[in-house]
C-alpha cells in the first residue's frame, strides 16, 4: 500500500530540536553567567554602602563632631561601585533580552535602582544633620535589602540546580553579613552616643541570632571550600570583639571615653565584615568558575552531539518515509542523551525551587512586618516565628497568611 | 559640598527597566499563547492517533478480517493532524527563539518528533500483520505518552499561574482520556477476539480507577465552566456502555457475536471519548482566552504605565542629580505599581510549581517502571502507591527514591 510513503513536508526534524535545545541551554548558562558579574558587582556594591551607613552613624550619634571628614570618601566609593553596576546592568540589554523570568528580575531592577537615585538626597540631609540617626539608618537599610531581593531573584531565575545553589548560598551569607553590618551600625551609634538602650540591647541580640540563621543556610547551600574559608575566620573571631559586643548588648552607659570606644567598635567589626566579604569573593569566584565549566560541558556536549549527527546517513527529511530502523534508533539514542542530561538536574532543581519559594514569601511577609509594622528585619522574622510556634504552623504558612491578609487590606508592597 | 551631585552617567534609568518588565511580561504571554496553539494541535493529535489504535487494535485481533479498509483514513487523519502540528512547531522558531525554559522544551520536541517518525513502520507492520496486538499497542501508547509529555513540559514553563492551571487541567484530562482510548482498544481487541484474561481483567480495572485519578486533578484546576461540561457529560454516561465495561471486567468469554460485539464496544466507547474531546476543546478555547485576556491587561497596563510616565518632568538622567522628592515619589509608586502585580501572583506560582515538580517526579519514576518492569501506566501507578503506603511515605518520595536507583543503575530514559 503506498499510501504510507507519501505525504506533507517535515519542515523541522527532531535533530533540529535537539540542535535547539542544546543551544538554549548553553544560552541560558551564559545569561547565568552575565547574572553571576552582575551578582559579584552588587555584592560590591551592598559592602560599600554598609560602610558608608556606619560611617553616617558615627557622623549623626556624635552630632556631627566625627568623621564628618570620611563622608565624602564613604559615598565616592559608592558611587563608583554603582558604576561598575551599571555596566553590568546596560550588558543585560533589557528591552532585547532573552532572559527567562526576566520580568520579575528587570522590576527588581527598576526597585534596585530606583532606591539608588534616593541616596543623594539621603546623603545631604545626613551632611546638614537634618536627620536623625535611627531614619537614616531605616534608609539605608532599606536601600541595600533592595539590592539583596535583586539577588534573591536572580537566584530564583536560575535553571539550573548548581548555580542556583551557588546563588542561594550567596544570597544567605549577604543576608548574614548586611546583618552584622547592621549590628556594627547600631553599636557604632551607641558607643558614639555613649549610651545603649533596653531596645538598642535587644536589637544587637536579635542582630546576632539573625547572622546564625543566615550562615546555617549558607552552611546549608555553599561550596565546601567558601565553607572552610568562614570557618576558619570564625576561629579566629577577636576576643576584643566579643567583649564590645557584651557591652552593647548588656550596659546602658559603656564606661570608657565615647570616641574611643566608638573607633574600636566599629574597626573591629569592620574586620570582621571584611573577612565576610572575603567570603563573598570567593564565593562570586567559584560561582562564576561553575557557570563557565558548565559552559564548557555543554559546548563540548553540543560539538559531540553534532558529530554524531554527521553520522547519521543523510536521509530523505520528508514526511513520512519509511526511516530504517538503524538510523531510528541513532536518532532515538541521541534524543535520550539529551533528555537523561536535562532530566539528572530536574530533581534538584525542583527541591531548590521550593526552597526557593518559600523562602520568597517568608522575605515578602517579613518585608511587610517592618513596613506597616516599623520592625527590623530580625524582629520581624522572630515575629513570624512565634506566630508559627503558637498556632503549630510552618513559617510558611505564616507568611502566605500575612501576604493575603495585606493584599486585602491593600498593602501589599515591595 | 559639591561632590554629592557631580558623578557618573546614569546609562539606564529605573523606568527604562520598568518598560522592560512590562516588555518581557507580555513577550511571555504571547509564547504561551503560541504555546496554547501548539497543544491543541497536539490534543487533535493524540484523538486521531488514539482512533488509529483502536482500529489497528481490531484490525488485528481479528487477523485483518476487521476494518482492515479503515486504516488508511485513520493514519490519513493523523497526518494531517501531525502537519497542523508541525505548522505550529515552525512558529515556534527554536533556532530564534526566546522562550524560557527551552532546552527542556524543545528536548521534549525532539522526543515527539522522533515518536512520530516511528509511526510508519508501525503501520506497515500492522497492515501487513508482522506486528502482534500487545506489542503494536504498546508502541501506540509510548507514541502517545511522549505526546502528552510536552504538554506538562509546557505547563512547568509557563509563569502564569492562571495559564499554567489551565494546562495542567488539560494535561490531567488528556491523561484521562488517554486511559479511557487504552480501555477502548483493550477492550475492542477483547471483544474482537471473544477472549478476556485474567490479566486484562485487571487491566481494564486499573485503567478505569486511573481515569478516575486523572478527572479528579482535573476537577481541582480547571476552570468552572469545563468542569460543569464534564459533569454533564458524565451524567448521560450510557448504561449500555457499563454494561459492556462489565462484561470486559468480568467474563472470559462474552456471549454474543464476536464481531458486533466489537463493533458496538468501539461505538460507545468512541461516543464516550468524542465527548471528553468535546471538554478538551473547551479547556483548549478557554485557555487561549485566558492568553490574549492577560495580553490585554499587560497591554492596557503598560499603556497607562507610559502615559504615567509621561506625566514625570523630565529630569536628568545622569547620575547623582538630586531628584526632588516628589518626582522621586512617583516613581516610586510606578515601580511598586509593577512590583505588586507581580508579586500578586507569586504565591500561587510558587504552590502551581511544586504541584508541578512532584508530578514531573512521579510521571518519570512511573516511566522507568513501565520501561524496565513492562508495566501500564495504571500499574506503575498502583505500585508506586503500593510502595508509598507499605513504607509510610509520600508518593513524590518513592519517585524520588526509584529515579535516583535507575541513575545509578544507568536506566534514567524518557
Amino acid at each position: 500500500m503506498v499510501f504510507l510513503f507519501t505525504g506533507s513536508t517535515m519542515a523541522l526534524s527532531a535533530l533540529d530540536f535537539l540542535l535547539a535545545s542544546k543551544k538554549s541551554e548553553i544560552t541560558g548558562l551564559q545569561q547565568l553567567l552575565q547574572m553571576g558579574k552582575l551578582v559579584g558587582a552588587i555584592s560590591q556594591l551592598v559592602h560599600v554602602l554598609q560602610r558608608e551607613r556606619g560611617t553616617a552613624n558615627i557622623y549623626l550619634c556624635s552630632q556631627g563632631k566625627m568623621w564628618g571628614d570620611r563622608l565624602y570618601g564613604r559615598a565616592l566609593k559608592v558611587q563608583q561601585a554603582e558604576q561598575i553596576v551599571h555596566q553590568q546592568l546596560a550588558e543585560l540589554d533589557p528591552m532585547n533580552s532573552g532572559l527567562s523570568n526576566a520580568s520579575r528580575l528587570f522590576s527588581r531592577i527598576a526597585a534596585f535602582l530606583h532606591s539608588l537615585s534616593t541616596l543623594p538626597l539621603l546623603r545631604k540631609q545626613v551632611q546638614e544633620l537634618t536627620i536623625g540617626q535611627p531614619e537614616a539608618m531605616l534608609q539605608y537599610c532599606e536601600a541595600i535589602r533592595t539590592h539583596l531581593a535583586l539577588i534573591f531573584e536572580a537566584a530564583d531565575a536560575s535553571c539550573d540546580p548548581l548555580i542556583s545553589r551557588s546563588l542561594l548560598a550567596m544570597f544567605s551569607f549577604m543576608q548574614g553579613k548586611e546583618l552584622a553590618g547592621q549590628e556594627r551600625a547600631l553599636g557604632a551609634a551607641g558607643f558614639a552616643a555613649c549610651h545603649f538602650t533596653d531596645r538598642t540591647h535587644q536589637q544587637l541580640l536579635d542582630l546576632i541570632d539573625g547572622q546564625e540563621r543566615c550562615f546555617q543556610t549558607f552552611f546549608e547551600f555553599a561550596d565546601a571550600r567558601c565553607v572552610a574559608l568562614w570557618q576558619r575566620q570564625l576561629a579566629h573571631d577577636s576576643s576584643e570583639f566579643e567583649r564590645l559586643r557584651r557591652i552593647a548588648c548588656t550596659l546602658v552607659t559603656p564606661i570608657g571615653q565615647p570616641q574611643e570606644l566608638a573607633l574600636r567598635w566599629f574597626e573591629l567589626a569592620t574586620t570582621r565584615i571584611d573577612g565576610m566579604k572575603q567570603v563573598e569573593e570567593r564565593l562570586e569566584t567559584i560561582l562564576m568558575a561553575c557557570c563557565r565549566q558548565r559552559i564548557l560541558d555543554a559546548e563540548t556536549s553540543r560539538l559531540r552531539q553534532e558529530k554524531e549527527m554527521v553520522l547519521i546517513p543523510p536521509h530523505d527529511n520528508h514526511y513520512p518515509a519509511l526511516i530504517p530502523p538503524q538510523l531510528s534508533r541513532s536518532i532515538l539514542e541521541l534524543v535520550q542523551q539529551q533528555s537523561r542530561q536535562l532530566q539528572a538536574q530536574d530533581a534538584e532543581l525542583a527541591n531548590l525551587r521550593s526552597t526557593l519559594a518559600e523562602r520568597k514569601l517568608v522575605e515578602r511577609a517579613k518585608g511587610l512586618l517592618m513596613q506597616h509594622h516599623a520592625m527590623t528585619e530580625p524582629q520581624a522574622h522572630k515575629a513570624l516565628r512565634e506566630m508559627a510556634m503558637k498556632q503549630n504552623k510552618k513559617l510558611v504558612e505564616i507568611a502566605e497568611a500575612i501576604i493575603s491578609v495585606a493584599a486585602v487590606l491593600g498593602k501589599t508592597s515591595l
